[in-house]
């Protein structure tokens, strides 16, 4: 709100966004609302996503090659899927303005750092970054200006990344209404495999293990879902394409945090054999505590439920009649 | 809607409601508010949920023994844990009236049937029944009147229950807003163990696996939530005395749908070990289908994100500033 109210902050003269999904058009949308940027430029592979953005309006110009697109940015988003982000910065590399800085927004950071970086020419910049912020829709409606609000937003810069990109970067990110957060990497990898691509791994699975079942009908999952089964499609419904890249390209973290997760299964699955109660209470109950820090924290909304149920009911597609 | 604005329903002379915690509270809550039955009592062993029962003012009687608000009872609700159903049976059953309906609001429903029928005197009606519906919040002040709404309400009839007795529970069920569903003990466990029971189990894991990493501190986790983790707090929130509960009483059906989780997740293990990036995609895609068969069903909200950062503003505990 405050930098909406007060004068813009214009920190770039052009900002090009390549890949106009969720997370590109929201960042289209943002800089023109905010007036981050004196012109926003983007290109999408896709034709009818690119026809979608001119009806849109949602930037200066919708370019019909990322070359072109690039030109003269002095800030350069690449909102792909991950494993994408190399061919990209391969076209568009020999295309950039000196002093342009790159980022990206995959949300694995060690293999776009790899991918990437050998295209960027030494009088620009390549800063790696992650919004933590994300919905289960995709594409260019799908977007909102509002998505980075209050959430962190991650950059990873490597040693060859200049401190004054980082630092302007870094600006970019809290104009746009995002929280600035710095680290390395390889930590990134890790920290994201536990608190995201796990949690879409074993959504993506429980899904498909009740879908396979025999004993069990698929409409009676989709009925007696409010137990709990919803919650888990959510994230289960996120784009298939960008989650198969992460999960192609954080391999290692994804593995090693999958080993902990299914030791710890292995054991609650002895406690539930030998109706050890006492073990599955002293879980349970630890795990009421994190949530409370969460919400405390402003990452999660305190309302039961999710909120489902008040301000969410005007999307609810089957009202109490 | 339909119910509260017509005629009221008087069904039952005086309920009775043994355990007054979010399923217990609600439904005394709308018990009143849609005025079926004459009027209602409540006991709950714990002195302080008494107490607030007592300001709390949502049913006639706040009896100090389970037996005292079961007397003269048309109908007996048990929402205790489902651990605690046939100790409460015990107590109650040679103080029922004749006549009375007694019925649970368990998640398990065979151990449950098994405790609670041998102490169900010949000339009273057992039925055993559950809500599809509860929120992470527990106790008397967390129920809420319009909890089953649109909810399912599966009853579980058995042998020995008589049909009329079946009928007149299930008008009540519909009367205070829920659907009604029948099905058989066995059924219902093995569908509740893949809808309710291993989501719960396998979001309680991953949010223990979580807080004890040491490669990531907690901090982090709760700081990067929003990223998919958050989702899973929530269930990992709920009651841990009523979860125990479940996994104790329902291990053979808990356990089977174990093994077919921990199957697929081999699976996935092993496609993401290989990069095998076709089956990663067609999983993903598959399960995106559910959700909105699910949200066409209207079990869940459109809206995406659950709707949290519309209505649920209000709770949130950190505003956009």
């Amino acid at each position: 709100m405050t930098a909406q109210a007060g004068q813009p902050v214009r920190l770039f003269k052009k900002v090009a966004v390549i890949g106009a999904g969720l997370i590109g058009s929201s960042l289209l949308r943002v800089v023109k609302e905010r007036g981050v940027a004196t012109s926003a430029s983007a290109y999408d592979a896709s034709d009818a996503v690119r026809n979608r953005l001119r009806e849109l309006a949602i930037c200066d110009t919708v370019s019909d090659t990322a070359r072109e697109a690039v030109e003269g940015a002095d800030l350069v988003v690449l909102a792909v899927p991950v494993g994408a982000c190399g061919t990209v910065a391969a076209i568009i590399g020999k295309h950039l303005r000196a002093g342009a800085i790159v980022t990206d927004v995959g949300s694995v950071k060690g293999s776009v750092a790899a991918d990437v970086a050998p295209y960027i020419p030494e009088n620009a910049a390549f800063v790696p970054g992650h919004p933590i912020a994300g919905a289960e829709r995709s594409g260019p409606d799908a977007g909102r200006g509002d998505l980075f609000a209050n959430r962190w937003w991650i950059l990873t810069p490597l040693d060859t990344s200049p401190l004054d990109a980082v630092d302007k970067l870094g600006r970019f990110v809290e104009a746009i209404g995002a929280e600035l957060e710095i680290m390395d990497t390889e930590h990134h990898d890790m920290v994201l495999a536990i608190t995201s691509h796990i949690p879409h791994l074993i959504a993506y699975n429980i899904v498909g293990t009740a879908a396979d079942l025999e004993s069990v009908t698929k409409s009676e999952v989709i009925k007696f879902s409010a137990g709990g089964f919803r919650d888990f499609t959510r994230i289960a419904a996120s784009d298939p394409t960008m989650w198969r890249d992460v999960f192609l390209n954080n391999r290692e973290a994804v593995l090693e945090m999958l080993t902990r997760f299914s030791e710890d299964l292995t054991g609650l699955r002895k406690a539930i054999r030998l109706g050890d109660g006492e073990m599955l209470h002293k879980l349970f109950s630890r795990t009421r505590k994190i949530r409370r820090e969460i919400i405390e924290s402003g990452q999660e909304v305190a309302a039961p439920d999710f909120g489902r149920d008040q301000g969410a009911a005007s999307g609810d597609a089957k009202a109490e009649g």
